[in-house]
């Protein structure tokens, strides 16, 4: 099992790649994918094909698809006058699993960080311009732009720098609130997200 | 990505059939594949075939191989006369990790648990019989067989067993010593393994 050529070794090797997973757990994986009907170790490569192959990011909006526009910018439904921004995909996905918003998204693929060198040429945000850019002397198609990103260092730059861009191309734009999670108790949270929750008070 | 037939969320569903992955960790690994260069998603897809399609239990220990033989039982610089019996492919991987052993090893991939209904005929004993088999009148190849099986209530049924049926025909049958591990403090060693530990003291 120590040649470097032995198929369960190379596994290993492949699976201790991923996130989070040390030789060991992808030693126990590798065994019980060894040890599994076949079926499943087969299926589980062609998904990776597939997903390798066949996904990338939507032409509109950034989305992961399988197709030339995801699932939501070809669905006629959704609203075209609202565009909701998120840093990645995963948010895009909460999003959507909350149920509360019809619109159309578009995802940035990064956040600005001047320190790490990430600048506005680095995330989507040229492509987001656009969408909402005002055709000739018309106004866009979108009324209101949501940022949804969390108010990380990284987040508040970017928010600050989407919101003087998108200011002059857009009626509205908002974020989402920031406050303490339902259910949470106040004695757990930390002080900056009470400091927030607090000046951001509403009327009953 | 809720239809069935996206790719992605058929990589999230496969994923979360590993053990001790559950939907949020799939979610995670398959985002994390989805945006890595497309090599790794392919390699890795890549060695999953090669394990389903190639590996398979070795024709004489049991030992998981791409070839006929394994590793081990191909390599002649093995010594022939001691035999290590071992539950799992894991644990003959831990052995050898020790280097502390370079007799052959016979994996029976499981242990008797009358509860469960394993039964002898349920895991490789029968062809553990046939190993150290004598050859008409001649002794067996096989002198000594060591035990390296873990005590649990499956592994002392199993131990027993094994030494009442080896014991007619191998010279030695032994069990691999149990005690306080290496580095562990008494205080925290449970009671039956520092019994254990006391019983079987040897001489300084």
């Amino acid at each position: 099992m120590t040649q470097g050529r032995d198929p369960l070794e190379q596994l290993i090797k492949m699976l201790s790649r991923l996130p989070g997973v040390g030789v060991k757990t992808a030693t126990r994986l590798a065994f019980h994918l060894v040890t599994a009907p076949k079926e499943y170790p087969a299926a589980l490569a062609h998904a990776l094909t597939e997903v390798a192959e066949r996904v990338g990011p939507c032409k509109v909006c950034g989305n992961f698809t399988a197709e030339k526009l995801c699932r939501i910018c070809s669905d006629p439904r959704r609203d075209d006058a609202t565009l909701c921004v998120v840093s990645r995909v995963q948010d895009l996905l909460a999003l959507e699993r909350s149920g509360g918003f019809r619109g159309r998204y578009h995802v940035l693929h990064g956040l600005l960080s001047p320190l790490d060198g990430v600048g506005p040429e680095d995330i989507n945000i040229a492509s987001l311009l656009d969408r909402v850019a005002a055709d000739g002397d018309l106004p866009g198609p979108v009324t209101e732009v949501i940022l949804a990103i969390s108010p990380s260092v990284e987040g508040e730059t970017t928010l600050l720098y989407l919101t003087s861009l998108l200011g002059e191309l857009v009626p509205r734009v908002t974020r989402i609130a920031a406050g303490v999670p339902i259910g949470e108790d106040l004695e757990y949270t930390d002080q900056v997200t009470l400091g927030r929750a607090l000046a951001d008070r509403r009327e009953m």
